[in-house]
């Protein structure tokens, strides 16, 4: 395999392809030049079985074909795919200011500058609206479309045909195949999104929404002293390859739009920010000096950054507040607490929330979707559920419908700190009042008493509210409540959320989500080492975690394992157990037929016990 | 604080109490003399809040007034409650032989005796039966019984007269108290157990049923050579400390007798085995070779020692065999497939279940709970809930009805492999056939595809299974289907059945339950770290965490964290809010005098929202 990492360590992130993996791509049909790329996993050719195929948001960095190099940025896959449909323009764009990285003016950054060259940022043409959800609602099928209907099927036309579904859905409508024509349906009722500015023209299209795979979103942050930019991007860069479908950049503090441009320029996955996170760094952290008019600013820098979507704490009303006093753990949410704060010292309505309509108009002008940020979500066990988070979310159903008005997409951010009593009624809500937009929870907590275990408490309520109806999981790491995660809490946070929104498709009765399943459980039975360690979430930990044990070479061929030793397998016994049934059902066919119709056949389903006295 | 631990490498145990615990001793009312253990946290002075009080399974080791020494053994807390009952009697027991520790005749063992001294084996008297159930239908109140009513109140009598009972517990009848009496019903009707082997007076009693708190097992294992019995010993502290309730020694190979009597002396907490696994040993490793005179030689061994719950597997019967041929993991149950192949070998039906009724005669005379083992539960998402698996648990359910004819404890062993939708109805078939006897998963694990992390994909299903009524999780580490777990594996597997079982007692309902949640977000919320550590489930990871990005111990009283920082503190507003509500709230006093009844107040439950346009 050719070496495509590049040499310089300045620029240099993780890449290479999972063990036993390969990229494959699929071509569209109504867009023949698409190409969606998803990951295939060669078995040991003792299997006999086909490599299994699974979804791969990991982009070029996994590719061995693609030599990467982050001063050039990802191909812009999505450009023509943008113009071509001519409805927008390229203009100079606002220019970037000192303050935008927290710098002062002619103060100087260690911090390279990603070279935009001649990258000008796009933008709607006037009067025109360029968010999928326009389209969709014109009965338009795009590019985008065609690509997330077919990386949703991995080629599993055939097993719609073979199994039966299994499953409980909750009233979702999931597919035995999704078409195109299906995602531009679901976009058009607002039920699903696909988030991709523009200007991010560099990312694989993919799609949230409750009729889809569930989708789960990691967060990074800068660090506090940055000289490394490879550092900041392999932050991203090693989320996607353990999975994750979306990036928040959540950094604060001094260069966070230069590394925003590089993490933009080098990501194939949607990237979400938290706007008044930047806003209020502008104002030096004095919550009450924000205006709509910088907060306006700083969406049109991101904007033009192409960031894909913006959490908006619009829905943190000035009358909500007080209804927060009494909590065991008041407002626990950064960006819920700042509006909090600017409404109070000004006694006057969230200039979000005034502004709504204006922030519309900005969102349409990129394709940018909302993620309708819940401020008031529970802080703990005893804050689930209360009239506070509720509140807001009736409010940030009534959003909904005014960014659907504009033809903006939607989905709406979820708890948070929640017992497994009380999730299903945070679903069963969200769905009635925000009119079924995708909802993208935290979790939820389960308990409060795990801190250092809180992606564990939290990966039950995101498996439980992904069975539900939640549409994208957002990750929580070791440390929550904590510190900063490290790499190896983000893998762990990513791994974890990983099995939990598979184990909600699972539950859903995703067709083909058991395919990977099976073919690892039967790995494991034949005692495939290799094959369950290459078909698993984290194929290193598997690995390593066997080797403490058995580190022979040989013990990843031996027909055992430690548990039980090479004396007694009770997997052994299955062989013996096959031999049986198989006299037993000969036996069965012989004397058959010599017997009337109604007569018993052994093996049924069901055997009548004899009376064990 | 004395050094309670003795110095003696070669017997050395982990001991000492957890950070900021002390022991507490709550005495009975009906029986005086009895003192029963909890751990009492205390909380920093600024918190100004009374102590906290929590389970606590860890025994004498935790307490520094104790000075244990596993050459002793712990103290025979129950013997005196035992032999006052006036129904048991000594006796010589049965001989050990070399083939009890996998030796030949004369060879010598490395590992050290335990001394017995004058411990001569109990059993009940001719015609007797000792069993608590017995007791219990005959409308006696041990004082085994008050303990565990004590224990689990936790002293929250208080508790039940202030909150409003918050849960969905299907079905269950979780009182506000537990009183003796109740327990006493409880087990008379088998919806509970108190697994106590007269011959192991170590244990503080605890017990198990879906109303009262959810318990958790560990497994532990001895080490394919041994040379230190503290290292055996050390498991069993090692898994109670972190809060395991009950422990399973499921040991192979050589001196498994020797270090079985060196756990149960040390033991606090109820010891379980797979007496099948021994049995094995002894005709060396050949289940054809088994017979029912050998396995039950080896049952009356394992009795005179103490064991309290043994696993027995009477339901894996011939005529299911077949209905796993067709499985993706045939029979994974190491003891289903000891009894599936000797089934197959003689053609003859299992004789566990031909015995039953000799082996209930056994376990009458020393109070020896079942553990039903599920010898056909399902190992991989594909066997969930098959014919084979259900058929099986009807076997049990009519074991069930069998053993309590005895008045013998009985709980039922669970999955295993189970995707989300399919957990309830487990749970439902399980009550309904087996007659509300406890149930005892393992997990179950909700996906195939994470060897490495089947500990969060195990304590997924754990927290759901308890939550529906499931009396004891059976815990899983991060090494299953791997590897041996290490002391760490152990500690993870602890912790993360831990919050599970809490999760369900919240969501269940459990009164008093979220006690402790509120504590530790109080905690968290007035930034008490050392507090925030203290209440959680392991101090230890919690703090390390924390220091990872703050190491300096002035952080540890800052009002502030790593994640904001000390510019911006969302959690600083908070008593901006409450000035601000409490302002609003004497405005809306005043206003109120004025106003007629039906005006409307600020700060109702849910404001009306303002036109936003």
């Amino acid at each position: 395999m050719p070496d495509t990492n590049i040499t310089d360590p300045d620029f240099r992130v993780t890449t290479g392809p999972l063990p036993a993996s390969r990229k494959v791509h699929v071509a569209g049909e109504r867009f023949p030049d698409i190409r969606v790329s998803m990951r295939e996993i060669d078995l040991s050719p003792s299997a006999n079985e086909p490599p299994v195929r699974v979804y791969d948001p990991s982009g070029p960095y996994t590719d061995p074909a693609i030599r990467t190099d982050i001063r050039l940025g990802l191909p812009e896959l999505r450009r023509s795919w943008v113009t071509a449909r001519g409805d927008v323009e390229a203009y100079d764009g606002r220019e970037v200011k000192p303050e935008d990285n927290g710098l002062r003016e002619g103060q100087e950054s260690p911090v390279p500058l990603f070279d935009r060259a001649a990258r000008k940022p796009l933008r709607a043409k006037a009067g025109a609206n360029v968010s999928q959800l326009h389209y969709a609602r014109k009965g338009i099928i795009t590019p985008e479309m065609e690509y997330v209907a077919i990386r949703e099927n991995l080629g599993r036309q055939r097993l719609a045909e073979q199994a039966a579904r299994d499953g409980e859905d909750f009233g979702a409508s999931i597919p035995d195949y999704v078409t195109p024509e299906f995602v531009r349906d679901e976009i058009a009722r607002g039920r699903a999104i696909i988030p991709n500015n523009i200007n991010h023209p560099e990312t694989e299209p993919m799609i949230i929404g409750r009729n889809f795979l569930v989708k789960i979103n990691a967060n990074i942050g800068n660090s506090a002293v940055t000289s490394s930019v490879a550092d900041e991007v392999d932050k991203l860069v090693w989320a996607i390859r353990w999975g994750a479908d979306t990036v928040m950049d959540l950094s604060t503090g001094r260069n966070i739009h230069t590394i925003r441009e590089w993490i933009i320029r080098n990501s194939p996955v949607p990237i979400g920010t938290v706007p008044i996170y930047q806003a209020l760094e502008k104002v030096n952290g004095k919550a009450e000096d924000l205006t709509w008019e910088l907060f306006r600013d700083t969406l049109i820098e991101q904007a033009e950054q192409g960031v894909d979507y913006f959490t908006i704490h619009a829905g943190v009303r000035l009358a909500y507040i007080p209804l927060t006093a009494k909590r065991v753990t008041g407002i626990v949410s950064r960006g819920g607490s700042i509006m909090a704060k600017w409404c109070l010292a000004h006694h006057k309505e969230n200039f979000l929330y005034t502004h709504f309509e204006e922030i519309c108009e900005i969102m349409k002008a990129y394709d940018i979707a909302f993620s309708l940020g819940d401020g008031l979500r529970p802080g703990s066990i005893a804050d689930a559920n209360d009239a506070a988070q509720f509140a807001e979310l009736d409010t940030l159903g009534e959003l909904t419908q005014i960014a659907w008005k504009h033809d903006v997409q939607v989905m709406i951010e979820g708890p948070g700190h929640v017992p497994m009593h009380k999730i299903k009624a945070n679903m069963d809500k969200q769905l009635k009042v925000c009119g079924e937009a995708p909802f993208y929870t935290l979790g939820p907590l389960t308990t409060d008493i795990a801190p250092g275990y809180d992606h564990i408490t939290s990966g039950i309520g995101a498996a439980m509210i992904g069975w539900f109806g939640t549409s994208m999981l957002c990750y929580v790491t070791p440390k929550e409540h904590l510190g900063l995660p490290d790499r190896d809490d983000v893998k762990v946070g990513v791994i974890t959320y990983k099995l939990a929104a598979h184990a909600a498709d699972l539950a859903k009765g995703h067709p083909g989500a058991q395919e990977r399943d099976d073919a690892l459980s039967r790995a494991r039975f034949e005692f495939r080492w290799r094959d369950q360690f290459n078909l698993s979430l984290d194929p290193e930990t598997a690995e390593k975690y066997h080797d403490q044990t058995l580190p022979a070479e040989g013990a990843k061929l031996a027909h055992f394992c430690s548990m039980c030793g090479p004396k007694f397998c009770s997997m052994k016994i299955t062989q013996e157990v096959r031999d049986y049934a198989a006299a037993q059902e000969g036996m069965a066919a012989m004397s058959a037929a010599f017997k009337e119709k109604g007569g018993q056949v052994y093996l049924s389903d069901r055997p009548v016990p004899e009376d064990h006295h």
